[in-house]
């Protein structure tokens, strides 16, 4: 049961990946508002450097805050690895990232003490989940995969040559130091479309994590929502809002968005957001 | 011999692909200083929607202009296919696209009358290639190829996943209507790095055609250059005076421009770019 009223969360990416996260937060937290920011005109992050995420950033929650976000998820591994700081700094709500919760349960699921990370080039680069996961005591190989989110966006998610590719990725990130992890941690919002591919690739007793679900867990322990409560009552389960800001072409973000949110993207508005 | 004073040629594009223009143009016109404008920031344009794209454009060429380009050439396929006539109106000296220039090479290539195009998702859906070909009576088959600029920024233009990638579009490009085409237009300017792969894999009687060079020529004739003179003589030929911006890090321009300019990248400025 919720303890404070019906919340306005406010969700923000780069572009379509950060549905995966809107995802298991509906999943989680159903009896909620949501308004989701994709930052699609200057998508991808994963490439650019710190300065350039953190000022897109920090524009764009801002703008949600003026839509009345009371609560922000940053979906973006790659702004939440670069510009976390900074985001808090400008925002006056609560801001959760991906990094700490993804961290945490990928330290949870790992018995060897030893985690692989993928993501992005700039992801990578900030070695954010480094930082988090060694303070947990736990080993960590970082590998940049930028070739998986212009595959998962071509819609080769079960394409052989994407196969080939995380097999190259893969087999790099698995070897010396890191032989030994038993946990594999998606640090990209687009890879869980992946997961069937990457689990027939990794041997079993690799577990596979995302921040998604654990993200969400993050944002019910925020609103005090309790863990075993499951909102199954028709009486009092109310729809989700669903609100989508595109600084992109809404129509595009309505097609692609549809395949990582798991249901159809309605009710898209386009965002001019001034830099 | 130039009929002009040593002339400032402002070349823009979304990132470091147009290195191979301004390759191609040092080449053509080392008698000239040029302005390079990468807009690292908001790349890739492939993927973004018209009106994305001209504003985005129509900010950098002002800014060339500023900076005192007296001539403009649109290194970039997208922002020429999507944006040239917003270009155009907001500028006050004259603007060179790559797209006439790069249709007309492949026009006089091909004698079946008849070239595939490829690029990316953004020139193929604006038929910018097909318009201009159409109008010289040429058949067009265009073909959008999303996953060749990442591949080749993975730095993998040699690579078997490459290959096989190419294979496959190019299976889809050179079947049906354009079976019998013989030239192949390279729509995008991070393709003529795969220049070597592709001439492996499409059969010898299909001419390889990019804008590159044509754009030069092009550029040469609007500043009345002699074609058949080469500035060979040492007295004269001066070095080109060539400074660089780029609205993402000055740093990543440095180290990737190289590999696209062919030799080293150095004055690059960061740009910040009002929108």
């Amino acid at each position: 049961m919720s303890s404070i009223r019906r919340p306005t969360i406010g969700v923000f990416d780069s572009g379509v990946g950060g549905l995966t996260v809107l995802r298991a937060l509906l999943n989680r937290i159903p009896d909620a508002d949501y308004l989701y920011f994709g930052d699609t005109a200057r998508l991808p992050y994963g490439s650019k450097s710190a300065a350039t995420v953190a000022h897109y950033a920090v524009g764009a929650v801002s703008y949600l805050q003026d839509q009345g976000a009371e609560l922000l998820v940053i979906a973006c591994n790659t702004a939440t690895a670069l510009a976390l700081d900074e985001i808090k700094a400008g925002s006056h709500v609560e801001v959760i990232g991906v990094v700490e919760p993804g961290a945490d349960a990928a330290a949870h699921a790992s018995t060897k003490r030893s985690v692989v990370v993928i993501g992005t080039e700039a992801t990578v680069a900030s070695h954010a989940y480094r930082r988090a996961l060694e303070a947990k005591g736990v080993a960590v190989r970082e590998k940049a995969c930028p070739l998986l989110v212009p595959l998962v966006e071509e819609g080769w998610t079960e394409h052989p040559v994407t196969e080939q590719v995380a097999r190259i990725y893969l087999s790099e990130a698995f070897s010396e130091d890191s032989r030994d992890a038993d946990v594999l941690l998606l640090g990209c919002t687009h890879y869980p479309l992946l997961k069937p591919l990457l689990r027939r690739i990794v041997p079993d007793h690799i577990s596979i994590v995302d921040s998604a679900e654990s993200t969400a867990q993050a944002v019910a322990r925020q609103l005090q929502i309790d863990p075993l409560h499951t909102p199954n009552d028709p009486e009092r389960r109310s729809v989700p809002r669903l609100k989508f800001y595109a600084t992109d072409s809404a129509e595009k973000f309505r097609k692609m968005g549809t395949r990582f949110l798991g249901h159809p993207v309605e009710d898209v508005v386009h965002a001019d957001l001034k830099e």
